[in-house]
Formats: C-alpha cells, sequence, structure tokens
C-alpha cells in the first residue's frame, strides 16, 4: 500500500535518530478486546507484524486463564509460533508459576507488571508494592539466570483512578525497585491516559535522576484523552527511545463509554516518518494488517490512520 | 461537571502562559456536517460556548448558501445573536458581496479564506492563489476602513491533495501577501491533516522569517491522522499562542471513509490545562455543550475528551 505522506524533516537535535517500537497489539490488545480470536488468526497476526518491519512483539501472557481467557491458548501459540532470528517475542509472566510455564515454552524473554500506586498493586496483584517487589524477585533472578530479558511494566505512573495524580518520588521509588531486581527494561505506562507532556518530562527527569538510565526506559500512553501522541513526542525530546504501541488501536474500544485505548501503532508510525525517525516499520503494510485484524474482531479500528488509509 | 485531570506542571520557559482558542466548531464544525441544524441550536450552541469561557467564536458564514445550505440562515442568526462584551464573533467571507452582508449584519470581525496551492485556489475560489490575493484586496481594505478586524485563513500548508507536499517558500509567500493586505491575524491550516511536529516546526520558522510576527498566527490542525495535538504542542514551542479547534470534533466525521476532522477544542483544553497554559475555557461545560450538540446532530462526538467524560 503506498501511503503518500510529507518528505520528512530532518530530525532535531534532541529527538533519537531511531526508535525502537514495542508492538503489544497481541498480548495487551487482545487480552482487552471482548472477542476472543482463535489461535490461528493470532499467528497470522504476529507474522504480519513481523512482516511489517516489527522486531520486538509481545505475543502472550502467562497470565492464569481464570483472569485473561482471551489469552489461554498461551502454550498452544507458542508452540505454533515460527519464531524469527532478530525478532523479540516477549511474553507477560505473572509469578514463578508462570515463568514456569514460560521456560518451559522456550521463551527468550518475558515482561512482569508492577503498579506505582497501592491500591492498583491490590487491585491488580493482590498485594503491596513491596510485597509484588518481593514476590517478583526470585522471577527476574530465575529468568536472568536463565539468560532471558525482563521487560518491566509500570502501571499507574501519572494518574490512579482510586488515588488520583501519582507523586514523582514514588513512581520513581518503584522504579528504581524494579530495575533493581536485574530487568532489562522498564515500560512507564499511563494506564488511565490522563497525562499530559509537562507531566511525561517531569518524571522521565525524576526517574532518571533516580539512577534508571532513559535507554532502558519505555514509555506507554493510553489515548483516553487523546494525549498518547503528544506524550510521545514529549518523551522522544527527553532521551527516550523505545515506544509501546498496539496495532490498529488494539485493546480498548473508543466507541464504548469509558474509552482505554492503547496508542495506535500507525498513528505513532506516521508521526515518527514525518520526524524522520526509523523505526523499520512499514506503515502500509501494518494498516493492511490492523484493516484485517478488524474484520476479524468485526469492529473498525480506532486508529485515525487506519480510518483515513485503511477504506 | 467535575474533571478529574492531574494538576498542571508548570511550563516550560518555550511554551506561552496563556493561549487565545479560537472555536470554529459553529462554522467550520457545522459547514461540514451533513445534519442542517436549526438556528435556535445554533443560537444556543454559541451561548453555551460563550459560558464555556470562549472568547473567540467563529459566528458562521457569508458564502452563498449554494455552497454551504448548512449556514445558510447567517443574517437571521446574527440578528437574534446575544453577542457578548468583550466576545469576538468572526464571521467568513468569501469576497466584496460577502462583506456587503456582512456590514448589513454588522459584524465587527470577518475571516477571509486564501489558500498556499494553486489547485486548490482553483478549486475553492474559482481562480489562482495571485488572483484571489487580488479579490482580497480591496475586501479587506474596506472591513479595516470600517474598523473590522480581519483574519486570513490559509488552507493546503503542508501537504495537498492535488499537489503533494507544499514547500515553505510557497506558504511564506502567501503568507506575507494576505498579510500585506492588512490582515490582523493568520491562521495556517493544515486542512488534509498531514503534518507531523518538525514539519510544523519549520513552517513557523519560515513565516517568522518571512516577516510575519507569530503573536499575530494562528495554527489550524485537522486530525486526519492523529497528529493534530502533538503538532500544537510543537506550534506553541515555536511561539505560537493563537489555536483554532472545533468544540467535539464537529466538522467532519472520523467514522466515515475519509477521516477529516477538526481537532477537538476538549482534546485541546486537556493538554492546555496539564500543562498549566491559561485558556480561560472551563473543561466541563465544553463538554457538556459538546454532549448536547452531539445529540443534536445524533452521532458521537469523535472526542476522546468527550467520549471518555461525556457518557
Amino acid at each position: 500500500m503506498a501511503v503518500a505522506g510529507l518528505p520528512a524533516v530532518v530530525a532535531r537535535n534532541d529527538l533519537p535518530e531511531r526508535v525502537t517500537i514495542c508492538e503489544v497489539g497481541p498480548r495487551d490488545g487482545l487480552q482487552n478486546e471482548s472477542a476472543i480470536v482463535p489461535v490461528g488468526v493470532k499467528l497470522e497476526f504476529l507474522d504480519r507484524l513481523v512482516a511489517a518491519g516489527h522486531r520486538v512483539v509481545e505475543a502472550t501472557s502467562f497470565v492464569h486463564p481464570k483472569w485473561v481467557p482471551q489469552l489461554a491458548d498461551a502454550e498452544e501459540l507458542l508452540s505454533a509460533l515460527d519464531r524469527h532470528p532478530g525478532v523479540r517475542y516477549p511474553v507477560l509472566v505473572p509469578n514463578a508459576k508462570g515463568l514456569s510455564r514460560a521456560l518451559a515454552a522456550g521463551v527468550d524473554e518475558i515482561a512482569i507488571f508492577g503498579s506505582a500506586t497501592e491500591t492498583f498493586a491490590q487491585r491488580n496483584l493482590n498485594r503491596s508494592v513491596a510485597e509484588s517487589i518481593e514476590m517478583f524477585a526470585p522471577v527476574v533472578a530465575t529468568a536472568r539466570d536463565r539468560g532471558l530479558r525482563v521487560r518491566a511494566y509500570l502501571s499507574m505512573c501519572f494518574g490512579d483512578p482510586w488515588e488520583g495524580p501519582v507523586p514523582l518520588r514514588q513512581v520513581a521509588d518503584a522504579a528504581v525497585a524494579l530495575m533493581s531486581l536485574g530487568c532489562t527494561e522498564l515500560s512507564l505506562g499511563d494506564t488511565i491516559g490522563v497525562a499530559t507532556p509537562g507531566q511525561v518530562r517531569a518524571l522521565l527527569h525524576a526517574v532518571s535522576d533516580a539512577g534508571v538510565g532513559l535507554e532502558q526506559v519505555a514509555v506507554h500512553f493510553h489515548d483516553t484523552y487523546g494525549q498518547a501522541l503528544a506524550n510521545t513526542l514529549a518523551a522522544l525530546e527527553s532521551g527516550i527511545s523505545i515506544v509501546d504501541a498496539s496495532a490498529g488501536g488494539l485493546g480498548g474500544c473508543p466507541y464504548a463509554e469509558s474509552a482505554t485505548g492503547n496508542l495506535a501503532t500507525e498513528d505513532l508510525v506516521w508521526q515518527l516518518d514525518g520526524l524522520g525517525i526509523e523505526t523499520g516499520v512499514d506503515l502500509g503494510t501494518l494498516v493492511e494488517t490492523s484493516v484485517w485484524m478488524a474484520r476479524q474482531l468485526g469492529r473498525p479500528s480506532p486508529s485515525r490512520v487506519v480510518q483515513a488509509l485503511g477504506g
């Protein structure tokens, strides 16, 4: 598919030359869709994303199927997956049990998920922030001993629906605690999508000041209030070069009452292409993939770029 | 309506303390909606926008009703409108005939619309760029003689569907030509929504270098590819403090095949509130207004903020 954008403008000095996109559609996206997608469709989705140029694709989750029935086929998916050389396929792991399943499936990268707030830690992990770090410690240690990379998500980094604004220091402390376990990458999440660019800059400054190198840090924005792409720009200007995004904006339908959608990878790639920042991802192939996936799910993609180009 | 945002972060030095929003929903928005709205609804819409804190509201258009039947009631609307002191109500005027109608209706600000490209000038104005400047010259002169302010729109400032990318110099020349007529404000439009932040910075630099003071310049972005808010951020960092936006994203439905929506005012205000930039606009009142207007139009607002808060 030909895409008629403008010629790129040479990037400013404070922007990275290259951005690594962590494509979270197959996991974070599909687990938040109401439809349950057959494993064959998931496999084709993964293959298409890699064909579009993605080199980091979050494949699935070993959270108990009781909680995430959408991804109950994790073992089946991974045993059938044709893993392309040079492509990372992180897999979400909630605890030691999940790690055992992941190791048995032969993954070479896991992702764990922590919380910056006590309320969300209790609700999502059934323990305090400190207790969750304790729980993750042996998981990360074992994974690293086996030579796996470990991606750590940190949720509710800006606002929390129960606690409101989250103090910078609290987020920075949780970030340091996770990285001290030996994680190789940290993804800072604006889980409810409330942040604006000044807050993004302030948090990245605080995290960096606390000793976490920004070359290891990803940002994970939600488009609930339409801020994801402006926040991404602020993050790139602050030293970030890893961005999470979800093909077609999968994961939370904006037509629903409470929109919770992930940043759409296509909208991100349009911006990065225009800024002259390399991603390796071909926008046209990605749009075709999201048009195809929207057909599988039986609803239009919320991505503006997919809506504009996918007709 | 209570709105739970984050506390604002102190604005960076390169951001303005205050932004003037030019609310274009009643004109640019409604003229691009398929539904024709009764004059009573338009009057209530204008009143609600002012009650929300807007101080610049584009009220209607004197383009011939054959071309814009949605706004055929311009005279009726203006004669019934309760104009609030301190509020500017620019009215679109295409030519000398339109100016006569506007003067008869007692407006104190008009807006004219030029094109940065020859193809769009021919299609929209039925003449070349140079001929359109000639046509506007006596319109602006007469308006200024009568003490009216004149806002000049410049369309297709980044990309054009027929000509592709638009050279910076070409846009800067058209900008200078319009301002040389005596216009008081210039609104640079990304009519097809293709721009990204680097291109925004480059154009504003070129326009400023050509002698147009950025304190007179507004930006007018479309969210066709989801870039409007990131582009706005880049514009604010480049010295812009006037931003056009449309309440609820009126004007081009994103659910249609080719999305052409204006930047939603609510999404803009969320960002500016978060950045600690004053606008005078109350987000909750504005969201209520757009929820009400969506009901009049019989379709949901494409604004992410309205979708998230308006349920």
